[in-house]
């Protein structure tokens, strides 16, 4: 079975591993429709996350059932399924408030990676989600979508509680920054402001809602779009120290940052977030928490968040995928087994 | 007219200056029934802030309408009032949203000091709030306290989520963090969770409603009465980076941080709060929000936060004032001018 492998920095090759098999009675084994390449797969591609031992990469998955451990009911073999990058039990105190990536049985949704053929998912009951029937081809992308980058944009959304009469600033112009213009806009918000210079990411922010597009940095621009005040909830989804503060700067006194880039070397200022008066709240996308909602919006065809993928490789062409996403030459690289 | 000054760090004197007047049609200015001293005075008490020039100090103000501008009519002379640490027109849209704190026309309350016996108050329309009539002398340092030790600490629990339901832990046994323990019972909370290793001050955190007492530094133990997941709402009244971290890791994966201490050289780890998935919101309390409900509490003989003074001295020696505070012989002075 072929995987892709990172051995080091900006290297990724695809490589023969054994089959999973049923580990775990609460375990089931995915053949997987599509995969793709996450965002933060970059950082260890870029240097900027160690890569101590060789690393089977991927944690955004779709795909069929094949085998289902004794203790899983709720899907069986044969469907087709979602899942998120953390598995989790979905009856714990903690995903049942909705943080299902803070379970207290929390553990990778793919230890042995899922940019690959086969994968063996943990606590399969409590993570996988099955769709209504077998999709049209059409559909996977949007479907693999839901696993993280959209689940996060919207995460993202919710957090930074948008919705109707609300004015929403996006900061990032990666494939959950875009899908948090989608998520922001479906969830009611008036007006969606991208910030992005690239122009195929300002297209697509377009065709994803957006109803204005912000191509300089600093918080002038925001505040000229927003009476001087700031915009009530701002998506920020980077994770580094100068985007959370472009995306906390650019929030007037009450309003909301909703943060899913994962953080590297952020340290936030005490004093200037206190007298900012934001809510601050983020983190780890509960995935799980929208995947019924987010299937629904997808099967129904109210939402094509699929069009993210703007370069589609065979699973062995990992390594040009990791190129052209490094490159910003793609925005994000879905990949067939 | 008596006003008391810090001309530097430990040194407080209380000084002869010219009486108040009407600046601005939008000024009242108010004969104090009472004034204290807050634990924000003690940052540069203690020279963690610098004192450039001599300062007139105290901001929390309870007492009767003396004269008002050409441009106020909500309140008039003979009236008793409290206000806010903040001026603000209430008119604007972040004051429209709560955030009185700031408001876009935001300035001191108390350009001149509060520890004084007159003082004039700008933006006073939207600032001053007056009580249904002349409160009894037993009333006064509930009403003082409105001013901000408990309308800080009610916002905290709010900012918190404390509600029915919920386990709220409380860091920092100063005054707000005393009010806060009052705060979370009154909106509902089930259980509340007093920090606090000072006797007197447990004893205080009983009276407001604490249901528990933890003495030790840490979260072992605040884990240990929640059955190892943290607590619902966490309120931080203390405003260092120490106390900023026992509040987040005293949290649940989705619950609530409120914090009101005035953060103080905190530089916050953003992986580490991306991934404790906690909400964070605070700042300066919008009291003015709180104003009128607080009012009627203490109006109706529902609360009596004015126990929170343990020390009352007349306010030419808030001298002897500052140094109980500081070595924490008293949790909260009163002084009558």
């Amino acid at each position: 079975m072929r995987v892709a492998v990172m051995t080091a920095p900006g290297e990724v090759r695809v490589e023969d591993r054994p089959e999973p098999e049923i580990i775990e009675p609460t375990d089931a084994i995915v053949r997987l429709a599509a995969t793709c390449i996450c965002g933060s797969d970059l950082w260890p591609y870029r240097g900027v996350e160690a890569v101590d031992a060789p690393r089977p990469m991927g944690h955004e998955y779709a795909g069929i059932v094949e085998v289902v451990g004794s203790a899983v009911t709720a899907v069986r073999p044969g469907q087709f399924v979602v899942g998120s990058f953390f598995a989790s039990d979905n009856t714990c105190e903690i995903c049942r408030a909705g943080y299902q990536t803070s379970c207290v049985r929390r553990e990778a949704a793919a230890p042995g990676g899922a940019q690959t053929e086969r994968m063996r998912v943990p606590l399969a009951e409590g993570t996988l989600v099955a769709t209504p029937g077998i999709p049209s081809d059409d559909l996977v992308p949007s479907l693999l979508a839901a696993s993280d980058v959209l689940g996060t944009g919207w995460f993202g959304a919710v957090a930074a509680a948008a919705g109707p009469g609300k004015t929403v600033a996006v900061v990032g112009d990666g494939a959950v920054g875009l899908l948090g213009v989608l998520a922001a806009r479906r969830l009611g918000a008036e007006r969606v402001i991208a910030m992005s210079r690239h122009e195929p990411r300002q297209k697509l922010a377009l065709d994803f809602g957006a109803t204005d597009i912000v191509t300089e940095r600093g918080v002038a621009r925001i505040k000229d779009l927003t009476e001087g005040l700031g915009a009530h909830s701002v998506i920020e989804a980077v994770g580094t120290k100068e985007s959370m503060m472009q995306a906390i700067r650019s929030t007037r006194p009450g309003g909301h940052v909703g943060y899913v880039g994962v953080a590297h070397d952020v340290h936030l200022p005490g004093e200037e977030l206190f007298f900012s008066h934001v809510h601050l709240h983020g983190g780890p996308a509960p995935v799980r928490r929208l995947l019924p909602e987010l299937i629904d919006l997808i099967w129904t065809r109210q939402i094509a968040p699929g069009t993210v993928f703007d370069l589609e490789l065979p699973l062995d062409q990992a390594a040009e995928g990791y190129r052209a996403m490094d490159e910003r030459r793609a925005v994000k690289v879905l990949l067939r087994p």
